[in-house]
C-alpha cells in the first residue's frame, strides 16, 4: 500500500471554494495509486474566534479547558471535506486525535507526541480511500484531548508521516515553498528547490514561517521527506530531507532575519561566579525565552551582559532586571528596540572558512554597524540597527550568489 | 456520596451572562451537599449555526460526519463552563461523550443510548466536586461520535442521573415548568406541580415542547424523578415522577395542541385486505410520520381513509398517495391544512368514564365540528378547524377545572 500524507493549512480549508482545491490535492493523490491521509488544520481565523471566546469567559484560561474548545476548530474542518470527499464519491472518514489515537504528553497548549498507533491507521486505509485527520491534537495515555501548539497541524502530519513508515510528506500551504529569503524586501530572492532538515530548522527559528520548526525536528528525527507546496497551484515547491553533496556545493542556503527583537544590556555587573545564572534564572522561569547572548570581557573585576529577548517580552524583562541590578549591584540597565536579527544559513559552512568574515565585511562595505554576533555550525547571525535591515538582506542575498539559480 | 444531575439548555448557556447564572445553581447543588454532574446544550443558535454550515458544504452532508460537526457545540460549551468553575475555585473537569463514554447505536443524528459507565463518573466525582458533562452526544462501540438529535441533552441527563442509580435530576430551561396549557392561548394557564411520566410523554409529544420526549421515556424506564426549572428564577418548577393517588384525583391535568397538521383523504377506496398497508407502507418508508388515523365503515365495498401528517411533509405525501389512488383505484386524494389538533391529557381518565362524551359536549356547545377523534387510556385528542383552536383550549381548560388549583 502506497500511503501520502497530505496537510493543508487553514488557509486552504477556509472556505468550500478552497476545500474544492484540497480536493483536487488529494485527487491527484489518489490518481497517483496513493491511499492518502489527510491533515487539516482549523479553518483560517477559528482558533483565534475560539481563542477570544476563551479571554472573554477567563482572564487565564484553564489551559486543560482551553485544548478542548480549541481542538474544536479542527473537528469542524474534517467533517466538512469528509462530507465533499464522500458527496465525490470517494471512500473517506473523518479521524480525530483520540479516535487514532496520537498520545501526546500532558503539556496542555503544548503537548509532545509520544506515540500514533499507525497499525489501525493502516487498517482503516483498507476500508478507505481517504482518512480525514484532525491537526494540532491528540489526547493523554488517560483521555484528556490536547493541543500541540501552533502550527501543530505540520507536526501532525509529519508525525503520521513516521506512523506510516516510508510514506511521503507534502505540507500543502499558501505559498509556493521555502525561498532565499523574502521576497518582499529581495526581488531577486529564489525559491530552493532542496533544503536540508538543519537548514530549515535554522530558517524556521528566524522566521521563515513555513514550516513549524516542531514539525521539521520530528523529520529529521524519522527522516521523513517533506515537501512544501501551495495548495493553489501546482509549482513542484520545495523538498526538506536529508543533506547531501548538492546542497553542500552551495555556501549559504538562505538569508533570514527577524525584527521582532529587543536588546537589553545591565552595564557595571560584578564579574563573579554565578552572575550569568542571576540573569537568566528568572528570565527562565517567568517563561523568556533569550535568544543571543554576549558578554564583555572583564574590566577593573566588572563586565557588560547583553541580551535580545522578545519586543512583547521587553516589559517584563526590564522589570526583572531592574531587580537584578539591585541585587547584583550592576549600574545601569539599557534597552533598544530599533534592532533586527539577520542571519546566512548554509550546510556548505561547515566545510569552508571565511562565510563570516566575508559577511561583516560585506555589512561594513555599507556602514551598517554590526551590534552582536552570533554563529554556529551552519549560521551566522548579527544584530544590526533596523533600519539597515532590507538592504542588509539584499546585499547578503547579493554577496552569496543566492541570486543565481545553480541548485 | 449525594449526586445531583444539572442540564441546562442553550438559552441558559447562550452568553458569559447566562452561564454565571448557572454557575449559581450549580453552588446551590454544592452548598446543599451534593457532587454535581452538569450537562450542558451547546450555546442557543450554534447547532442551527453549524448545520447551515453543513448544508452549504453539501446537499445532503454524510450523517455520520453531520455528528462529528455538530458535536462540537457541546463540546464549546463545557470547556466554557469548565474554565468559570475553575476560575471560582471549584474542582471541575469537562467530559465528552466520548471520554465517559456514553455508548449509543449507530443510527447517526438519533443514535439511542446503550450504555454509561457510570462507575468512572462516581471515580471521577472523588477527584473533582463538578463534572461537566457534553449533552447530545454518545459513541458506537467502535468509537464513532453520534448525537442523540434535537433535544437529546434532556435525554442525557436523564440516562446519566440512571447510570448514577438513585440520584436526583434537574432539567434547567427558560421556562418556570410545565403548565396545564399554553399560557400566551389561555391566560389561566396554571403550572403543574407534579405530573406523571405518561402524562408528560402526551403533553411532549402533544408540543409542550419542555421536555424532550425520549428523556421522559428513559425517566420512566429508570424511575428517576425530573425536575424542570427555570434558570433564571428561584420557582420550584415540576416535579415529573411516577404517577400517585394526588394526580389520580385530578381528571384531566393539561390540554395540549398541535398546529402542524395536515389532513389527508382517500376516498373510494376498495376495502380489500392489504388496503391500509398499501398506503401507509410507502409513507413509512419515506420517513413520513402519520399522526392519527380514521376508517370509515365500508359501503358497497368502498371506504374512505383519512389520516394527518405534519405540514411540512404534505406534498411529499400527496405525491405518493396520487400513486397509490391509481394503484388501488381510489377515486380521489382530498387535503385540508386549516386543521389543528387538541388532546386532553390525564391519568384520572383511567377510571372514570365519560371524560369523552364531557369534551364532545363542551365543543358542540360552541359550534365547534370534530373531524376526528383518536382516544387512548389517558388521552383523548380531536382534530378541529384550526380557527377555533384558542376557543377550544380554553373551553377544554376551563370545562376540567384547570383555572383551580386543586393540586
Amino acid at each position: 500500500m502506497k500511503i501520502l500524507v497530505q496537510k493543508f493549512g487553514g488557509t486552504s480549508v477556509a472556505n468550500l471554494e478552497c476545500m474544492r482545491k484540497v480536493l483536487l490535492k488529494v485527487r491527484q493523490g489518489l490518481d497517483n495509486g496513493y491511499k492518502v491521509v489527510c491533515v487539516l488544520s482549523a479553518r483560517a481565523g477559528e482558533t483565534n474566534r475560539l481563542l477570544a471566546l476563551a479571554s472573554e469567559w477567563s482572564q487565564t484560561p484553564d489551559p486543560a479547558e482551553s485544548d478542548v474548545l480549541v481542538s474544536t476548530g479542527e473537528q469542524v474542518s474534517i467533517a466538512l471535506f469528509s462530507m465533499l470527499l464522500k458527496d465525490a464519491g470517494i471512500r473517506a472518514r473523518s479521524l480525530l486525535g483520540w479516535q487514532i489515537p496520537i498520545i501526546t504528553d500532558a503539556t496542555s497548549g503544548s503537548a509532545r507526541i509520544h506515540e500514533i498507533n499507525g497499525d489501525k491507521l493502516k487498517k482503516l486505509l483498507e476500508e478507505n480511500d481517504v482518512l480525514v485527520v484532525a491537526g494540532f491534537q491528540g489526547m493523554t495515555e488517560d483521555g484528556r484531548i490536547t493541543t500541540l501548539g501552533r502550527g501543530g497541524s505540520d507536526t501532525s502530519a509529519v508525525a503520521l508521516a513516521a506512523a506510516l513508515d516510508s510514506c511521503e510528506c507534502e505540507i500543502f500551504t499558501d505559498v509556493n515553498g521555502v525561498y532565499t529569503t523574502d521576497p518582499n524586501i529581495c526581488s531577486s530572492a529564489r525559491k530552493i528547490d532542496k533544503i536540508s532538515y538543519d537548514e530549515m530548522l535554522e530558517m524556521a527559528s528566524q522566521g521563515a514561517k513555513v514550516l513549524h520548526i516542531r514539525s521539521v525536528e520530528f523529520a529529521k528525527k524519522y527522516k521523513v521527506p517533506v515537501h512544501v507546496r501551495s495548495t493553489f497551484s501546482d509549482d513542484p515547491g520545495t523538498l526538506v530531507t536529508q543533506e547531501d553533496s548538492t546542497m553542500e556545493a552551495l555556501l549559504v542556503s538562505g538569508i533570514a532575519f527577524d525584527k521582532d527583537q529587543a536588546r537589553v544590556t545591565l552595564h557595571g555587573l560584578p564579574d563573579v561566579p554565578g552572575i550569568a545564572a542571576a540573569i537568566f534564572g528568572p528570565l527562565s522561569e517567568a517563561g523568556i525565552l533569550v535568544d543571543m547572548i554576549v558578554q564583555n570581557t572583564s574590566q577593573d573585576g566588572h563586565t557588560d551582559m547583553t541580551f535580545t529577548v522578545s519586543r512583547k517580552d521587553l516589559k517584563k524583562t526590564l522589570d526583572l532586571m531592574e531587580d537584578v541590578a539591585r541585587k547584583t549591584g550592576a549600574t545601569e540597565v539599557a534597552h533598544d528596540v530599533n534592532v533586527a536579527k539577520i542571519s546566512a544559513i548554509g550546510v556548505g559552512m561547515r566545510n569552508h572558512s571565511g562565510v563570516a568574515a566575508r559577511a561583516f565585511s560585506t555589512l561594513n562595505r555599507e556602514g551598517i554597524n554590526i551590534l552582536m554576533i552570533s554563529t554556529s555550525e551552519i549560521k551566522i547571525t548579527v544584530l544590526i540597527e533596523e533600519k539597515y535591515l532590507e538592504l542588509a538582506v539584499r546585499i547578503l542575498h547579493d554577496t552569496f550568489g543566492l541570486d543565481w539559480d545553480i541548485n
